[in-house]
């Protein structure tokens, strides 16, 4: 096997070099089917959007090519074996649930996970513990986990199945992997890792260290998101002797298409090529651009821009391509940044009522990092913030610790979606002793409060109302219905898991 | 709303030819990090493989563009709502199962269903009630269901949440929807079709009507594979009140991609603007072509081609995109045919022991056409059949019935899966009283006759030990092992679902 190949892709380009005739599906046949007016875009990806014939092996049972790809991946992430995923990490973080858990199994879940974990626990029906992460003071941010609190977590609930996190956050934001690898692997559990953010770490040493090289045990990572795979390409990495590989290729065999997409595979293949032959160069070039960046933004200091963050019990290693913006006048909120930013053609990757986020990559260009500032600059005068005063630090205005380091177990099933689609709602005072049926999530402290299935106790209708009288926003709620939750009685979910 | 449009494709043209920066995901940053040696299959496709940003709505709730290419698919399918699938008629067939059952309920079940349909029985946790096809004496392959067989499951299993069926099957095979339809309906229960090869159905008079024409309720097609999106491209489209659309809408956002790939979305919208502005004359000039073939073929009658087919008992319409082709000598088996047929560039769908499948599409041109007859006439000339006698007719030398009509209920659970990879093997008659742990398909005929967790009766043993004898093919059996099943103690899955 050799390294500076991509065996999937250039298997393609051959049988596509062959002319040969299609008889089988896609029903496009090599493109020859598709609308004149989209050929321009979809004329050459059509002649490798080709299917399992002869030659072109099986993503559910690899022997040839798409097995050499996989190789190579594993070798070039630092797994023992790597499965491709072509539905994204939201398959990935589903079949690692339902592969290390068992209906009913109870699993530790960091409380701020992305909601495919969610999923994966409903679709295993898993009794969930949920551990709340140490909170930011610094940006004000929800943070990681704390290896004391999961500790304590497993002392608590030593029949636990291994401990899920999502790491690093959307913000960039991680947490001591390598602590809680040895924690986890102390009780003989496995940790289960959603890096879907991640897929760049370890390969230049200003970035984070990966998951892997921590010692997780099992890892997703969406190789489309920091990496130059196309969207939905992914990949699930293996390593060690504690999560059962057989059962799940099974599982992935499940919930992938039995017509997976071989533009998207190839363009894994690819994308590990890149790395692997000029992936630090490139890292390189782009964390050049972006110092430029950061250095430029010092002569607007009304925005407070975050790339690097000083290790801290609530994040112990930052990724620099995640840059968190904030306009320190008050003027504009983080939706309205970025708003701002896209009216002069910046496009960001989201925003909260704080901060704008924007989302740098090997691919970023120097002038992207110009036209960046610019459209920040412009901003600037066009507001003319250097005329506004600074706000106050606003960090600590919340409590920002929720009542429950641990949670009681919240058990999940596929019957809960019924009511939850049935519930009615109540004020948060006499939702006490209900369970919720919507994730409720205050911002900030931007943590899910309370999970669907979650029983409300006393404290934390106490701790919602504080946040909604203090001006938390609650993402996700129905117009008018700030102050209510949408409810079942308590006992509903767990006769009917 | 405008058929002629393709507004989501439109959309991302517009935003692509805006220029704008992408401070998002994809890494490849609208291509510009795409590995030169890759750009010219990936370069076009890069600038609108983009993401939930400002304008390009949310597939997960879709509100803008999505929604308006959705409901136009809707208009032009005569579904009442269709939603946009990115895994494939994969993640259609789990949602509408997931949807229609919760554990334990009853669906009576086609017992020749796409893989697929039993992933989402696992998932669901259903106890599946299966019902046999009927054999076609024509082709001697499994059909479809008869009302009737159909009619004595309902009346044993009254409390059944509804009927599935995959239809038409992989030869273009189909059954008598509307009798279903009717019949479910009667008692106020929904059929659920996974039509993942009938995508171009009721676009002309010379093919069958489609499942939602006939009445269905649900119904999953593969617009990747007899229409002309790309690979994974499908849709789910209902109508009527059976089935609880919110429920539907949720599960789909729970096995679906957080990051939906926008070009397979975009093709989807494509796909369907082309149906409706011409589809029935592409259809009609790839059915010309087809006929010619056809007509061709005359020539070399050694070779039996089978587009279409008089209405049956079995077999009560036929896709004529569908070819099965057989080599009457016997010279050549169905997988022997296929490489024959791939050795001169003409590449197959699939083979079995007796037919080479060629699938045609609105996409097939003449030129197509003339060269698969010509690689027929060279493998007819290259191999002297016009010199060999031609087999005798071979569909009847087995018992085509499986023994039973209406099996008993067999409960499916993601829990078998453990039990699947440790299970021990057995000779047929040693069987008897266990569960099967995997997938029995003899071919001839081509039905499975056991599924994972079945119970092995004598009647089913000794069926499985004369066809055995017979020649029969056991498909996916490891090597030497013919004869033999993977089997768990009989209490196990029931005791674990």
């Amino acid at each position: 096997m050799n390294d500076d190949k991509a065996p999937l892709y250039e298997k393609l380009l051959e049988h596509a070099d062959r002319r040969s005739i299609s008889f089988h599906v896609p029903g496009h046949k090599s493109g020859q089917g598709i609308l004149p007016q989209a050929l321009s875009h979809y004329g050459q990806i059509a002649k490798i959007d080709l299917t399992e014939i002869t030659g072109l092996d099986d993503l559910h049972h690899p022997e040839e090519v798409i097995r050499e790809a996989q190789l190579l991946a594993a070798r070039c992430f630092g797994a023992e074996e790597t499965f491709f995923l072509v539905n994204g990490s939201t398959t990935g973080n589903l079949a690692m649930i339902l592969t290390v858990c068992g209906k009913d199994d109870i699993l530790l879940v960091q409380r701020n996970v992305h909601k495919s974990v969610i999923h994966g626990l409903m679709l295993a029906g898993v009794r969930a513990v949920f551990i709340a992460p140490q909170m930011d003071k610094f940006t004000g941010l929800a943070g990681t986990l704390a290896a004391e609190d999961v500790a304590e977590a497993l002392a608590a609930y030593p029949e636990a199945k291994g401990l899920l996190i999502t790491n690093p956050n959307y913000y960039g934001m991680g947490a001591r992997v390598g602590d809680l690898a040895e924690l986890m692997h102390g009780h003989r559990k496995p940790l289960l890792v959603d890096e879907a953010h991640g897929a760049h770490y370890g390969f230049h040493p200003e970035l984070p260290r990966s998951a892997l090289m921590e010692g997780a045990d099992i890892v997703v990572q969406s190789t489309h998101k920091m990496l130059t795979a196309m969207t939905m390409g992914a990949m699930l990495h293996v390593q060690g002797e504690r999560v059962d590989r057989t059962v799940l290729a099974r599982i992935l065999g499940m919930l992938q298409s039995s017509s997976p997409s071989y533009p998207i595979m190839a363009s894994l293949d690819l994308a590990r090529k890149q790395m692997q032959t000029e992936g630090r160069n490139l890292l390189e070039r782009a964390l050049a651009h972006l110092r430029e960046f950061v250095g430029l933004m010092r002569e607007l200091p009304a925005f407070r821009i975050i790339s690097q963050m000083e290790p801290s019990l609530a994040v112990a290693s930052k990724d620099p391509f995640k840059v968190l913006a904030e306009d320190r006048t008050g003027t504009l909120n983080g939706f309205q940044l970025k708003d701002e930013l896209e009216k002069r053609g910046c496009y960001c990757e989201m925003a909260d009522p704080r901060y704008a986020l924007l989302v740098f990559s090997p691919a970023s260009t120097h002038l992207d990092a110009v036209k960046l500032y610019e459209a920040f600059s412009d901003v600037y005068a066009d507001l003319r913030l250097d005329k506004k005063e600074l706000m106050p630090e606003t960090t600590n205005i919340y409590n920002l610790t929720p009542p429950m380091k641990v949670s009681a177990p919240v058990s999940f099933s596929m019957a809960m979606i019924r009511h939850m689609v049935a519930a009615k709602r109540l004020p948060f005072e006499q939702a006490v002793g209900f369970s919720s049926a919507e994730m409720i999530v205050p911002y900030p402290p931007g943590i899910p409060m309370l999970y669907p299935g979650e029983r409300i106790t006393v404290e934390i209708a106490d701790e919602l109302q504080i946040l909604s009288d203090s001006g938390a926003k609650f993402q996700g709620l129905p117009p008018g219905m700030d102050g209510t939750i949408a409810v079942v009685t308590a006992s509903f979910f767990s006769d009917q898991s």
